[in-house]
C-alpha cells in the first residue's frame, strides 16, 4: 500500500509503466532546455538514479519552467513514454507541472557542479541531496537492516542496554557526565565537594561506551543476543576514524567459545557485506566509480589494487586469515618493513601492543586478506577477556580489515569467578560497582562470548568513503555538535 | 548454520527429532527426584518452553545431579525420546550431566515461587530468567524487529539523528546536560560565567528529546526515512508511564498530507501488532494467562474486557475511530462523566488541553477502539505543526489505545516559511539556533508529515504489562540508574 498519490521514481523503473499516467514528486537535479522542449532530471531519494521529465513549453508555461531550477521541488504528472535517446527505458511527458517549493538558485547552496566534502560537512543537512550522500546513507540503512536481519532469522534477541550509566568500571575510554545539576550553582555536601545525591540518579551518571556488560547479563537469560545502539567516547581525537558518537553493535552469546566467537564474527561480516551487494548496486555502482576516481588522483604506487565492489566480492568470497598475536609478532619482527625501520614503532619484543601501521601491514601487504588476530597478552586487554592456560595470553580477537584497520573487536569471557576478581584486583577495578555482573559468574555461569563491530567503521568500509564524518548524518566531533 | 555444538530447545521443539543423540545447554528451572529418577526441566531462553531432561541415577551421579539445582547451567547430552506423560511429545534421556556453572541454592534469589516486580526489578540483571520477563524482553525483540522490516519493505531508509544536540529550540521537556568540564573547576569566560568554549564541543550540549527535526532533514532528500533510537527527558515523573530514557521511533515523509500520515500510521500499529501476534504466540500465551490472573486480583467493575490477546487481535481488525478535537471536545462536554463531575479537570470549554482520564474516557467508554483525534488547538501543540485554515487549530493528530492513553503524536509539518517563522516568533523560538531547519522550507519544500512512537509504550500495550519500568532491561528514573 502506498499511502500518498505519487509514484517513487524506484518504482516507476522497477515496473513498467509505459503509457501510464502518472505523478512523480522530487527535487529538481539539472534542467536544459531549448526553444521546443526542457529536460529535467527529478530525483526522489528513492534511488540514485534522476529520471527524466519532458516539458512541452506549449503545455507548461514559462514561468513555471523557469521555476524549475536545480532544488527546486516539483509535483509532475504526465505520461510514461519509451525513451527516444539512450539510457533509461523511459521518460515522463509532462501534463501538467506544480512547484511544491522553490530553491532560489542565487541562495541556494547545492548547484550542479562538484563540491568538496569539507563543504558539504557544513551544510550536513543538505548533503544527503547529492548523489554521494544519498548513495552512502541509502547503503547505511541498508547494512543496519543486515544485521536485524541477521541476528533475527538466527534467534538472537535485540536487546536496548542503558545509554547513562553510573558505572565507570569499564574503562574503555573518557566518559561524558550527564548531568541535570545547575552548574552556576552546585550543590555541596557536607565534606565540601559536590552533591551528587541531588543529581537527577542520586549519582554521577556517564554516557555508556559500550552495551557489553548489560548485554551479557541478557544472554545469560536468553542465550543469543545483541545490541545496537549508541555508545560515546570523549577523546579528543581529530582523525578521519574516531567519533565522540557512534552506534555500535555488539553480539554476546551463552555457550561459545573463542572459535565459535570468530565462526559467528566472520559469517556476520561476509553476510552483510553481501547483503549491501545485493540490495544496494545502483548505489554501490556510483560509490565504486566514485572511490575509482579518487584513487586516479593519488600516485601510483598509493592507489588501492581493488575497485570498491571488487573489494567487497573478495571479503565476501574469502576465508579470512586467523592467526594469534604471537604468530603476528614473528612475521612482524621478520618482516623487511620493520628490518628496514619502515615501522614508526619497531616491533622487537612480545608484549608490544600492535599500531595501526602494524596491522594494515598485516592485511594490506603480508595476508592482503581479512585477519582475525587471536590471544593477545592480557596486559593490553580488558579485564573480562578469559584468561588462556599459558598465563600470559586472552582468549581476544580482533577482526583487521584492509583501510579500516580494526573493525571488530571480542574475546570469549572470563566466566571463572575466581580468575575474573582476581584480574579485577590487579587492574584496580572495583567490584562493589560491579556486582551484578560477577553475579552472572555465581549463578548458573557458562562459557561465553561476544564481539563489538563500530557500525560507522563498515559503513566507511562499504561506501569506501575516506573519512567517518561522512558516513554519519550529523557527526559529532570534538567542538562540532552543529544540526 | 550455528556456531556453537549445542541444539537450541526451540530448534528441538520445532522438529522431530526422536531418536537422535543431541547436547543442550540451558539453565535448570526445577527438578523433582524419586529414588529411580530425577525430572530436570531446562531452559535455554530461546523459547518460554522449558524442556524435560530425564536423569537415571543409575547413568548420572548423585554429587552432579544434587548440583542440578534451581538457576545451576548444565550441559546435557542424551537422546531424544517420545514423551511417556502428557504435555510436550519428546523428552531428552541423559547419558551425560556437565555442571557449567553452579547455583548455591542459599543464595540465588531467583527460587520455583512467585517473585513480586518490585523485588525483580532489584536483581534486574537476573530477572531476565524467569517466564514473564523472558516472554516481555522475546516480544520486545520481535516489535523492534517489525518496525524495521515494516518500514523497510516499503522503502524508507533508517536514520541515526544525533542523541548529543546543542540545540535546545523544541522545548519537549527538561534536558539531561552533557558536558567533559571539570565541576570540580569550572572554567569562567569574562563575563564570569561558565566558559562553554572550553567544553568538549565548545558549546553548551544536551540529550536528545526527539531526532524529528534532522528527521527532516533526510526525509526532504530521501523521501522517506525513520529513526529508531533512545531519546531522554530529565522529568521528574516517578509514574508507571514515564521513563528518563526511551526509544523512540519516528518516521518523517515528503510529500505526505495529515491524512497520508493518519493511513501510514493505523497500517504500521496494526502490522506491528500483528507481527507479534504471529511470532510471538508461546509468549504472548503466557502473558494472556499472567493479564488474566492480575484481573481477576481486581474487583469486578475495574476489569478489562477483553483478554491481552483478545486485545490484540480487536486492534489489529478493526477501523481506528477518527475525530477532530473539537469534535472529541463536545463528546466530553456532554458526557455524564462531566455533568456528574466525574473528571477532575471538567471539560468546560474548547482550547483545554486533554488529559490522560479524557483520553481513555473516549477511548474506553466511549469508542471503546483506538482513536486518532486530529486537528487540536495550536495554541496546545509545537511550532512546526501545519497551521490550518481557520487560524485556531494545526493539523495535529494524537493516536490513543485503551490502557496507554497517547501511543503515537504526530502532525504535518509546517512546510511554508512565513507561517513558521511566524509561529517562532509568537513563541519565542530563536530562528539562528534552527537555520538549518528552516532551510527546507526555503530550498526545495514540500508538503511533509511524520509521527513519533514511544517504543516502550508499545511494548506495554502488547505485553500487557502494568509498568513501564519492566518492559526495558534496564530502566532509566529518578534515582536510579543502576547496572
Amino acid at each position: 500500500m502506498a499511502f500518498n498519490k505519487r509514484v517513487k521514481i524506484k518504482a516507476v523503473l522497477d515496473q513498467n509503466l509505459i503509457g501510464q499516467e502518472i505523478t512523480l514528486m522530487g527535487w529538481v537535479r539539472t534542467k536544459r532546455s531549448n526553444k521546443n522542449v526542457s529536460f529535467i532530471a527529478l530525483n526522489d531519494g528513492s534511488i540514485i538514479t534522476n529520471y527524466q521529465v519532458v516539458a512541452d513549453p506549449n503545455l507548461i508555461s514559462e514561468e513555471i519552467l523557469k521555476k524549475c531550477s536545480t532544488g527546486a521541488c516539483l509535483k509532475v504528472s504526465g505520461i510514461v513514454v519509451e525513451s527516444q535517446g539512450a539510457g533509461q527505458s523511459s521518460e515522463l511527458h509532462a501534463k501538467s507541472i506544480e512547484i511544491l517549493g522553490e530553491a532560489d538558485p542565487e541562495k541556494f547552496p547545492l548547484q550542479p557542479k562538484k563540491h568538496s566534502l569539507e563543504f558539504l560537512r557544513d551544510i550536513a543537512h543538505l548533503r544527503m541531496r547529492t548523489n554521494t550522500f544519498g548513495a552512502v546513507f541509502r547503503v547505511r540503512h541498508a547494512l543496519a537492516f543486515a544485521v536485524h536481519k541477521y541476528f533475527n532469522d538466527r534467534g538472537f534477541f535485540y536487546i536496548h542496554t542503558p545509554i547513562i550509566t553510573a558505572s565507570d568500571a569499564e574503562g574503555a575510554g573518557e566518559m561524558f557526565r550527564v548531568t541535570t545539576l545547575d552548574l552556576k550553582n552546585l550543590p555541596k555536601d557536607e565534606a565540601g565537594g559536590i552533591d551528587f545525591k541531588q543529581d537527577f540518579f542520586e549519582k554521577e551518571t556517564n554516557l555508556t561506551v559500550s552495551g557489553q556488560l548489560e548485554g551479557e547479563l541478557a544472554a545469560m537469560a536468553l542465550g543469543e543476543i545483541y545490541t545496537f545502539g549508541p555508545t560515546f567516547r570523549a577523546e579528543n581525537s581529530n582523525t578521519t576514524r574516531h567519533l565522540a558518537e557512534f552506534w555500535m553493535i555488539e553480539p554476546e552469546m551463552a555457550f561459545y567459545d573463542a572459535e565459535d566467537n570468530q565462526n559467528l564474527a566472520e559469517d556476520f561480516l561476509k553476510y552483510v557485506i553481501n547483503y549491501a551487494l545485493e540490495n544496494c548496486a545502483e548505489d554501490l555502482q556510483f560509490l565504486d566509480q566514485r572511490a575509482a576516481d579518487e584513487e586516479k588522483a593519488k600516485p601510483a604506487e598509493q592507489r588501492a589494487e581493488l575497485g570498491l565492489i571488487e573489494k567487497l566480492k573478495f571479503v565476501v568470497e574469502n576465508d579470512f586469515v586467523r592467526l594469534t598475536y604471537t604468530e603476528a609478532i614473528d612475521i612482524l619482527r621478520n618482516s623487511n618493513h620493520n628490518k628496514k625501520k619502515k615501522f614508526q614503532y619497531l616491533i622487537d619484543s612480545w608484549g608490544a601492543d600492535l599500531q595501526s601501521e602494524h596491522e594494515r601491514y598485516l592485511v594490506e601487504k603480508h595476508f592482503k586478506k581479512p585477519v582475525i588476530l587471536t590471544d593477545y597478552p592480557k596486559e593490553i586487554k580488558a579485564f573480562y577477556m578469559r584468561q588462556n592456560e599459558d598465563g600470559k595470553t586472552v582468549a581476544a580477537m580482533d577482526i583487521l580489515f584492509p583501510g579500516i584497520g580494526e573493525i571488530v573487536g571480542g574475546s570469549q569471557r572470563e566466566e571463572r569467578l575466581d580468575r575474573l576478581t582476581q584480574r579485577m584486583q590487579e587492574m584496580h577495578i572495583p567490584e562493589e560497582e560491579l556486582w551484578w555482573y560477577l553475579d552472572t559468574r555465581r549463578f548458573g555461569a557458562n562459557p561465553h562470548a561476544g564481539f563489538g563491530l563500530g557500525f560507522e567503521r563498515m559503513v566507511l568500509f562499504v561506501t569506501g568513503m575516506g573519512n567517518i564524518r561522512d558516513v554519519i548524518a550529523f557527526p559529532r566531533t570534538p567542538g562540532n555538535a552543529e544540526f
